[in-house]
């Protein structure tokens, strides 16, 4: 009987999940703990998985060799590329996913994974390691102990968890769940600070009782996407959706026949009735009322928020977004609340396409115990006990996408500390969830975390496109994915190399059969002589049609093409971000000794003082990004270290 | 927004569904409310339907125009007919289901009934009907309130439910989930004396770390079963399973070329050191040690139960069950258990298949309320409050076919009952579901309640192939099927009728060429006239045969050759169990005046009197059936009627 493990995961929602693959595929003996097996990877809130950085997120968890890409194609009812019109820094992948399929094959998933034990258990306890065995001890709600070097606490809502709706309050770690008491205890015993967090879920509808013919349609891609790499190198496709028989009948313009089943999704708006009801309620809203203690997320706010805070917004959109290709139940995106059940019904009815709306979930908002800021180090590891490590909501964060790369990093990570490894740390300009984590580790989280494009520097290197050329060399390194598929992307990566030294090297001359040919492939003609990159850059000029104006250029893969193209198109933004890569790794390697003295350093700002001495940064490059810090601080640490290394030096 | 229903039913386990489902196809406006909508059809158990006389209570489900069976066939992994060999009124259907399909099938097909709305709340409070809405009111956690003329409470194990493992004890409804505390207390103010029952079930094992090797196969039938009744006469078949693409690889020897595919099961044994075990810590079983104070199901006994009262028996059978097509989650059939973890796991591994299994859940003990016997009358509704009924569990009943038999008629009866309709009560001698309810309300119900065929007197008529011939002429007047079925059924009837006639009439004489044709087609020679029936009487004459012999015989089809040769084969019970139904009903219906003086009856035990003047029986039949009324008891009363009734004339 095994109670001894590697890696012991709490929780198996969306970060335990991939925490738990991480280190059973690294080689750890691996229990993966949750209340319910039957709600394993349960999307609580939005059945969708992507959307503007948060897609990124996903397709670099893929890169990496985690599940979230792979299971959400396979269970996506739609899929869409967002921003499609705008630069490809921008561009996100969006799915909505079946709710019931996705929980299901992650389940399975994880079930046929080696080196994994799943087990249903609610943890209650957990203690530090004691001098004998080096091991934590995990109890559960029956008293029995699991033992490890190294445990993952992943637990989302759960930690004291209370729902409210209006008046009411309720325990509980999901509508209709317990909620975990004990194991708050634990924590603040062992010295974490918790804070209390708060998010919230819209109401769900019956499909029945919605005129669709008052929405507009928001239909999935006529083109095939996917968040997972699959490589046609190796015979891969993308897999199709685990799709059978017609989907639930109350559905309009389902697109069955394209290159994927799918079905749409249906906008809808709020009305200025809509907007009064929710003001003339706003004394009920818990969230103004008082009842809400804890801070919830700004940048997916509730919709009294919205209402509040952009007072001067004549409408809001609603997205009705079918839970599945058989379910009546449809979420409704943009529309969390915790208003009063009357009010809910009130406010939705006023929608003309809902007029004779039911309801057949009520929106709930829920607090939660958080961990305060500052207590993991880059590698998910917390600062008071070495081998345990959070993620996802337990870190402030909010979002499916969020838990899971961080869920993905814990497991690497704590597969690394049992086995004696380097941490696993991904920087800032290598992938967003290096955005992710350092921000989680230097900046102060007052709100649940959500990741934004607008957070990464270098968003035009972190793309989504390129997510395994970024980040899968590493993944086959780790061990995480397979020499083939890591020769796939290294070959492509050599290929793009080439092409684009060719394109840039290759000069054409505007002769009057070089344009005559340009011309007949509708491609403006050449006035100068220009590389063959300077023509591609034009932002209406695609690699096929230069190809058949000029048939000596190579023949390219489509995912060459695509980074040949976007390397040529953004040439001189890309040029410039990574100089400011390099510029920033210089100074971000520079490091700051820990006994480093603030206290006398002249010239820094008391509030500058105070946060680096909480945080006590390892680089400048930390010290930087730590909220509250300015370039002139930056420049009054680097002054000091550049003297104090001149004093070593002189002594 | 609708608050009031005509119909509410509370819970949507198995009798909750059923109950609502028939309310609405009736024709109220009915409203399901349950903890977590994700859980509907939650199969908390066995994923299994069917197994003796609980097949037979799902082909009557069937037949009434219910959903149980027909959500079975889509769901099932195998299917069986147990006793093949036995008499036709001991057979019954077993189906193994995949535990997430059939859950997600229940919903999809409710959330499509028109008239029925599903609802996500816990019900906290239920107050009698007032004076001015003349309607129950029921609160839910919320503080919402919905009112209605009728509430149907199926509340399963989540009243004060409490689950239970070795010395480990926690509030659960089933494990992960939270209990109902705050509703026992509103039956209880109400007048309501409740019961404290108990159920259990056993560890879920991963499949991947059993030895299938060393178990012996159970695999599903080779022909086409089904509980549900599909008349190729409309075109009808059974459908296929919702199987699509290949089961969990673990699983040796799948029937996936058969009429359909299926998984098997996998039966082991018991141990002497299983039992061992067992023996060395029933002092920490909490079955024994006082722990638990609910009464669970005599049949279907824990484990530890078993070893105690089958002290001499050297192993017991037990079932590895999938509980799914692409699962790894493993059913273990007969191991339902509350032993301590570590006992669980050392007892599972002395089993040689088992020597390395992993328990992904352990087993454990639900105690819950119940209401004592003698609260609902035979349509399902309370003596104390009239529109108020119980289905399933909250009778004392156990199974999730029981709970959906009563489900059906108390959603049949609430709706009979709002719409001042008289109740629907079926009979001992017209199904499985008229011998559970009499029981229920007849005898006192000391453990949970489970059906067998030995309950029914008359199981020579109750067969489950002639279920709907039973039954379906009540639902088409109900109106709950459609005329097209009732119209094919009677044409079977009378289908039958005739060729069973026919059959009696022809008279076969022993000439050379009738025997040269009977032998001819493998049928024993006559030596005397005889008539077609008494030949096709023969246990191994099957009509096709007798047919190729005989070919002016008439062509019947397969549905009516079944009735045909069992009419003909089972003709002397058939006809003696009609003509007992014949004489108990002319007692049945013998009417016992409710001011009857039971006090003064000279030669009556007090026992007998005691249990009389409790329940009151309408008629000589309920007396007779009551538990602890003998015979010569109802001798005694019917003397005394016939008295009574002779001084009546005599006035």
């Amino acid at each position: 009987m095994q109670t001894r493990y590697d890696v012991i995961v709490v929780g198996a929602g969306h970060a335990g999940c991939e925490a738990a693959h991480a280190a059973a595929r690294l080689g750890c003996r691996t229990l993966l703990l949750t209340i319910d097996l039957d709600k394993l990877a349960h999307m609580s809130c939005n059945p969708s998985i992507g959307g503007p950085a948060k897609g990124h997120l996903v397709r670099e968890i893929d890169a990496l060799g985690g599940l979230m890409g792979r299971i959400t194609d396979r269970s996506a009812i739609q899929i869409r590329l967002l921003n499609e019109s705008k630069g490809p820094a921008v561009q996100s992948l969006r799915a909505q996913c079946d709710k019931r399929l996705y929980a299901r094959l992650m389940k399975e998933t994880l079930e046929r994974v080696p080196n994994l034990d799943l087990r249903q258990a609610m943890v209650e306890r957990i203690a530090p390691p004691n001098a004998d065995t080096q091991c934590f001890t995990v109890t559960t709600h029956t008293g029995w102990r699991y033992l490890a070097p190294a445990v993952i606490l992943t637990t989302g809502t759960f930690l004291r968890g209370r729902a409210i709706t209006g008046e009411a309050m309720w325990g509980a770690g999901r509508a209709g769940e317990a909620p975990a008491m004990a194991l708050s205890e634990d924590l603040a015993a062992l010295g974490f600070p918790l804070v209390r967090l708060k998010t919230g879920t819209p109401p769900r509808l019956a499909a029945a009782t919605i005129d669709f013919s008052l929405t507009e349609l928001q239909p999935g891609s006529d083109t095939p996407l996917s968040f997972g790499h699959y490589y046609p190198e190796l015979g891969e496709t993308i897999p199709p959706p685990e799709y059978h028989g017609p989907p639930a009948p109350v559905y309009p313009h389902p697109q069955l026949d394209g290159w994927r089943p799918q079905l749409p999704c249906y906008q809808v708006h709020t009305t200025p009735e809509f907007h009064a009801i929710i003001r003339e309620n706003l004394h009920r809203a818990p969230l103004f009322s008082g009842i809400i203690e804890g801070v919830g997320p700004r940048y997916c706010p509730s919709i009294e928020d919205k209402i509040v805070r952009f007072a001067d917004k004549e409408r809001h959109g609603l997205f009705l977004e079918p839970e599945g290709w058989t379910t009546s139940e449809v979420y409704v995106q943009g529309c969390n609340t915790s208003l009063p059940e009357d009010v809910q019904w009130a406010m939705l009815r006023s929608i003309p396409a809902l007029r004779n709306v039911e309801l057949m979930r009520i929106g709930y908002a829920i607090e939660y115990d958080a961990v305060a800021t500052g207590e993991i180090t880059a590698d998910m590891q917390t600062r008071r006990l070495r081998g345990l490590f959070f993620a996802g909501q337990i870190n402030g964060t909010t979002g499916y996408e969020e838990a899971a790369a961080q869920g993905l990093m814990a497991g690497i990570n704590a597969a690394h500390y049992v086995q004696g490894k380097p941490p696993v740390i991904l920087g800032r300009a290598e992938a967003y969830i290096g955005v992710l984590i350092d921000d989680l580790t230097t900046k102060e989280i007052r709100e649940p975390y959500r990741m934004f494009t607008s957070r990464a520097e270098y968003r035009l290197l972190l793309r989504g496109d390129n997510a395994d050329l970024r980040l899968t060399p590493l993944a086959y390194r780790l061990g995480l994915v397979d020499g083939e598929r890591a020769a796939v992307v290294e070959a492509r990566r050599q290929q793009t190399e080439h092409a684009l030294q060719q394109m840039r090297e290759r000069r054409i001359f505007p002769s009057a059969a070089v344009n005559a040919s340009l011309e007949a492939h509708g491609i403006k003609p050449i006035s100068q002589p220009v590389t063959v990159a300077e023509v591609l850059a034009r932002p209406e000029v695609r690699y096929t049609q230069l190809r058949d104006a000029l048939p000596d250029l190579p023949a390219l893969s489509d995912a060459v093409i695509e980074q040949v193209e976007i390397g040529c198109k953004y040439s001189g933004y890309i040029a410039r971000q990574e100089r400011e890569v390099a510029r920033m790794q210089k100074m971000e390697h520079r490091r700051i000794p820990p006994d480093f003295d603030y206290t006398s350093l002249p010239g820094l700002r008391n509030e500058a003082r105070q946060v680096l001495m909480r945080f006590r940064p390892a680089t400048l490059g930390q010290a930087g990004r730590l909220a509250g810090i300015n370039p002139a601080d930056v420049a009054i640490i680097l002054f000091a270290l550049e003297r104090r290394q001149g004093d070593q030096v002189a002594r």
